[in-house]
């Protein structure tokens, strides 16, 4: 039994060219590897979606090597792009995601921007990856944070990590009390409708506090780890659904930009005449964690084919990072992050599945508030 | 009766991931649209290689709308982002791609790259589309035309069309005298292995030296217009193979650039151990006929399919160019500019398509020389 995930809309199963959908993406972009960009484009691309292209870097490499080369797009730059496109009449799309922009300025572009094409078109469909930082550390300019925050109303669908959250709602989550005030915030003051929050660590207070159906199993194997997605759909009544996913060890870079592409590429507005098929079990669903299950289930799977793959290298380029003895000689870890580039173009099989397992759905959380 | 193309080689037909191939794309980037980079890296990613991508430029279209924004990459923007994956050890690309570079100095900087590739590994497959112009003008700085020159020794394939081959060789092709001229000249003092000129318009004088295989057929439509492609290959004795192909009328943007991705994503070199199946009729075809086969059938079945998206357009956005009027108001050539743009996505498996039918199949040209 097997779900369809988009009824053929923008699937490249159905070969309609009725339904063009055009997507504008601004984020990073490297020559080499898959981060930004080069991690949304092609995953969407072949799920049938036209996607404009703005670059708000141009990179050698993503900066997990430790070097890189380069230039950022100024703010300038942006906009004469994004001029000419309006004068053009260039600018329609259906709808837009942004990632990693290079500084504030640049950021007031893109907002600016967002916030003209939501005018233009109500129903643009804007998944906006609030990009700060991981782990308890910025890596942009605290100066970004107001304007994420400012542009979080113009926004279809969210994709934070745990950290972001913290950030931007300034509520640090220990407990299922600030958790709930945290998404709460961002529905309620920032008045984002849809919330993803994927690879929430699993803290014991949380597993507590999870149903039943949505822990993870009580395996043989007691290392086995799990990751926690949190989707938020606050269009009509608000519902939370969850999903644990094995963890697969290693750092790898640009899933949550590949995440956060396919999750607007199989968000399906509510508004749509479309309609996905109504499965046994579908009725618990909601437009959000229909496309949260496909873009997680989808990233999972591509992350294991990488691992598959990054298994068959040499063991000197698949050990964990040594940072003493990386800083005395560089080239191994240049090698240890060069193998676990993702595996894009292998894997695009998967970005063309139309139908997930059961077992791949989100789960109604219902205890949740 | 159908012809392998590449005999699941890079094909994703075949999943296959020890056949890992990786090709340097250095060319132009537009935000809308398909040329340059857009045109050329999805139907190569398609096909099943990792694409390191350069962006020579990052504008918002191409030239053909007549207004444009956006940036030129300098010569010392693409000397850091080059200098960065050498010292990473990321330069390692199986083949290399060059198109439009901006600059004299910027190509200068393309052409020691290239050099420095072909010297690490001899066996680099490169195809170099030297852009120069068309139709008898140049839309470059004609300081590219030297470095182009010199470039030439270094490069598997050159994909120039007909006016850059009369610039580059400094002949000007009038009867068969001439351009067996040229095409010599490019294989005996500029050392290129293997020459293709597509989109030949068919003059009187090359019909009737066209052996009567290759001749267009005398349809019922007097109108029905033919372009002629030639491909010239001196590895061993020199072999010419050509093919017509129907016209399809109308400016469409990118397909030259689309041609040489596929041509390069084809190409089997001799030297590799794969060896396409041998078909009847194969044992007439050379690596650069097959390669330019398969090419050309992919490119011409992209083209009917958007021109048949083009004809289900309003009138005012299919029409001609009325240069008078789009001076007075440009909006109708802006429309007619996109509605033009090439069906890229839609078309995508053409590009994953791993056989040919016979008749796409070049033919010898046994008494051209």
């Amino acid at each position: 039994m097997v779900n369809k995930l988009v009824d053929g809309v923008n699937g490249v199963a159905s070969s309609s060219t009725s339904q063009d959908a055009r997507v504008l993406s601004i984020q990073s972009h490297v020559t080499y590897g898959y981060v930004g960009g080069k991690a949304a484009v092609f995953p969407l691309q072949c799920m049938g979606f036209d996607v404009d292209v703005i670059n708000t870097v141009n990179f050698s490499n993503h900066s997990g090597y430790g070097h890189l080369g380069g230039t950022k797009t100024s703010a300038e730059e942006l906009e004469r792009i994004i001029a000419s496109m309006k004068h053009i009449g260039l600018l329609r799309p259906d709808r837009l995601l942004t990632g990693y922009t290079s500084s504030a300025e640049a950021l007031q572009v893109v907002h600016k921007l967002a916030a003209d094409l939501r005018q233009i078109n109500p129903d643009l469909v804007y998944l906006l990856d609030p990009v700060l930082g991981d782990s308890g550390k910025l890596y942009v300019s605290p100066e970004t944070v107001p304007v994420y925050r400012a542009m979080l109303p113009l926004a279809t669908v969210i994709t934070p990590n745990w950290f972001e959250v913290e950030v931007l709602t300034d509520i640090k989550m220990s407990d299922m009390f600030s958790l709930r005030a945290a998404i709460q915030k961002l529905h309620d003051e920032y008045h984002v409708p849809n919330v993803v929050i994927s690879s929430i660590p699993l803290r014991q207070w949380l597993i507590d506090s999870l149903p039943e159906s949505i822990r993870p199993p009580q395996s043989a194997d007691e290392d086995a780890q799990y990751l926690l997605c949190i989707s938020s759909s606050a269009t009509g009544p608000s519902t939370v659904h969850a999903r644990c996913v094995p963890l697969i060890p290693g750092y790898f870079s640009g899933v949550g930009d590949l995440f956060s592409a396919l999750l607007l590429g199989h968000f399906i507005p509510p508004s749509t005449k479309t309609t996905p098929l109504s499965q046994p079990g579908d009725s618990a669903q909601t437009a959000l964690s229909r496309a949260t299950s496909a873009a997680l289930a989808k990233t999972h799977a591509l992350l294991a084919l990488t691992d598959e793959y990054t298994r068959l290298l040499p063991e000197d380029e698949r050990i964990p990072t040594d940072e003493e003895r990386d800083k005395v000689d560089p080239v191994p870890k240049f090698r240890r992050m060069r193998g676990r580039e993702l595996r894009l173009i292998q894997g695009q099989h998967i970005f063309r599945q139309t139908e997930l397992r059961p077992d791949e759905q989100m789960q109604e959380w219902a205890g949740f508030w």
